[in-house]
């Protein structure tokens, strides 16, 4: 990221009230943006369920937010000089979401008597982060956007700007995402947030003080989120049914004496590792509210259809979906793209094959950064762009109004 | 059933030696028997995860263990006179697995001190299920087996059988099973355990005394098991997005005050009536010791390949599964029931179009039956068995060996 600009910030937006009528007196947004804004090259970037506001560029090495694991540069690979969304063109900011906890207020902030707000801490919904984004835009002076991109439940927030400011985005990329999730991610969630609450130490979310918090209702969380993220064949290749190295240890979770007998094996090693990091980094509290701001994300709400709700967006849309993907699948992105379509909006239903799940937004660089790059600078006529639909029924879409059956 | 015998006990078959080494002074088993044995008509059923001996027939009024849930009558739409299984020509043995909690020995039972073994009860694989049930059949004076059918692991005990017993079984019918799990999977059951694990009120296994039970932990861990018996389709149409009714009451797991803006789906507040029930009929270790069998299994152990741990079984085979099913898939159907080909015995593979996912062999019985009583009686080339090989290829082997190419 040499010789572009970044900025890493926490401002205070004033007081915000959230779409269910609560409101905390003084929100904190941290962001980060990246390249020069010349007026017309904005490109807002929506981290998912567990990102920072630290897209892309080096760790810190201190100061800011602890933004481990995926929140450190979660999307370093498609953001940066003459990378997919090129710093060096573009303007790129990503504001971490009200409820997370890497800079913006959440449940780990404190109130203004200095105690951490916790379940105190207003519901936050999709909309919500959206419009704290508004806020956070306007605050450093960015009036438009050339694009909104972002990949699972910031997919949910790209939709969510196409639906709220349809007059101030030109292009929507939701990546790996969805009009809402289907009953049976809804159904997995929630299970994951039950074992947050239910793990005594969580103590009606008042955790902050000197005692144990709830890291293994924490950590199945994670790890139940973690398989929806792979594919069953990603597994398979990754893990096999092989046993872990000898030197792993089943010492996250208690065990049985009877586990002994059985294998660890090299897919719960990797869970169990990965469910401990995860708990080290993120809020628990956060974990609830932002899941469940996820869940209850629907495009319709408030209009007849998906397609309603885009009815004002005149701008482009790309839709990237992944073949693996079982969290946000490519039938749920072509009905998607159809609502797009329906409103009227230039869409191209861009499919990638991956075996990767839906992860494959985050570690498929080389298959997802073409679309992205040309359809920021063309649009759906961007050369990588590919659409579900062949090319007759495209073009029909794309011919002059104005050509007449009698031309010939 | 009337009509039809019906045998329900619970017997000694004295000191049982398990895989891994340990052994306990007296195992008990649990079976139900129906019909009369005429020498060569016994049929074995095997139950699956969470099932008990009651396969069929009436709940009994009094006495016996409780089994409520999917334990009461599991297969009363198959097993019964006049029925796919019919015990007016068959005689329909099931056993209670080792390890389990209805009836046969456990980690719920009481050793000779009159403690609970707790986790001191020694770990259990599919093997020792076989095992078991052999034992059972020599003491109620079953020597040979017309048919071993089992759903879901009750489908790797089957398998089980025509690996350790080729020449006692004379039909095998792996019903939505596989020779062994998929990583995914194994990761889903894992967390399951680390859920029941993790919660303060398993005590290490020592929990049957005064205190709590570890509840939550089982019901989370009902609740990913559940999941994964649904298919997406299934938990669409069942659930979609919907609200629960009115009287639904949140009060299964502790929840955050913010959870009240948002809506208590059915999806969740089914899940959450199945654990709460689950967690009352079922014991914390069972879960432990019956998924850890169920994980472990795998068909090619001790032998070069799957193929090569069927190769003594020169009875027929009809491998069933279901298309909506990711916990077992077809494709492992696929896979099973290439090894039995290739291990030389006469195979169907026979696929049925369901959405109820791997629910399916309980819930379809419609699908289920016919082919299940036709393979019964006349084996793979009975009427209602398809399979996966167009008719060229059946043909080709089952064709009289004898003829020439020269003949006609």
């Amino acid at each position: 990221m040499e010789g572009v600009p970044h900025e890493a910030d926490t401002v205070s937006v004033g007081e915000f009230t959230f779409e269910c009528g609560e409101s905390i007196p003084d929100l904190e947004l941290s962001y980060e943006a990246y390249g020069e804004f010349t007026g017309d090259n904005a490109v807002l970037v929506c981290h998912a369920l567990t990102g920072s506001a630290h897209v892309a560029g080096r760790r810190r090495r201190s100061g800011g937010p602890d933004t481990a694991g995926q929140a450190r540069a979660w999307w370093d690979d498609i953001v940066g000089a003459g990378k997919a969304i090129d710093t060096t063109s573009y303007y790129v900011v990503c504001v971490n979401v009200p409820g997370s906890c890497y800079g913006s207020s959440g449940p780990e902030s404190l109130d203004e008597d200095g105690e951490h707000w916790g379940t105190r801490f207003p519901p936050v919904t999709v909309g919500d982060w959206t419009r704290a984004q508004r806020r956070l835009l306007d605050h450093i002076g960015v009036p438009n956007l050339h694009a909104v991109v972002g990949g699972s439940v910031g997919g949910m927030n790209a939709l969510d700007w196409a639906k709220r400011h349809p007059d101030h985005v030109d292009r929507v990329i939701p990546v790996a995402t969805a009009a809402r999730l289907d009953p049976q991610i809804v159904a997995l969630d929630g299970i994951a947030r039950r074992a947050i609450t239910s793990d005594p130490a969580w103590q009606g979310g008042d955790y902050y003080g000197e005692g144990p918090r709830p890291e293994n209702g924490l950590a199945i969380a994670r790890q139940i989120g973690h398989v929806t993220y792979l594919s069953k064949s990603s597994m398979s290749d990754k893990f096999g049914r092989r046993s872990a190295s000898r030197d792993a240890a089943r010492d996250t979770f208690p065990v049985d004496p009877a586990a002994d007998f059985f294998p660890y094996r090299d897919v719960e090693s990797y869970l169990d590792y990965q469910g401990e990091k995860f708990a080290e980094r993120f809020d628990p509290n956060s974990y609830l509210y932002l899941s469940r701001a996820m869940d209850n994300y629907d495009l319709a709400s408030g209009y007849e259809s998906d397609a309603d709700a885009l009815a004002a967006f005149d701008g482009e849309a790309m839709v990237v979906s992944f073949t693996g993907d079982w969290h946000f699948t490519v039938e749920q992105g072509e009905e998607l793209a159809d609502a797009f379509r329906t409103a009227g909006a230039r869409t191209a239903h861009h499919v990638i094959e991956s075996d990767h799940g839906h992860d494959a937004f985050l570690v498929e660089p080389d298959r997802v950064g073409p679309p992205l790059a040309d359809f920021l600078a063309d649009g759906v006529r961007g050369k990588s762009v590919t659409d579900t639909r062949d090319d007759e029924e495209r073009e029909s879409e794309f011919a002059p109004v104005h050509t007449s059956l009698f031309s010939d």
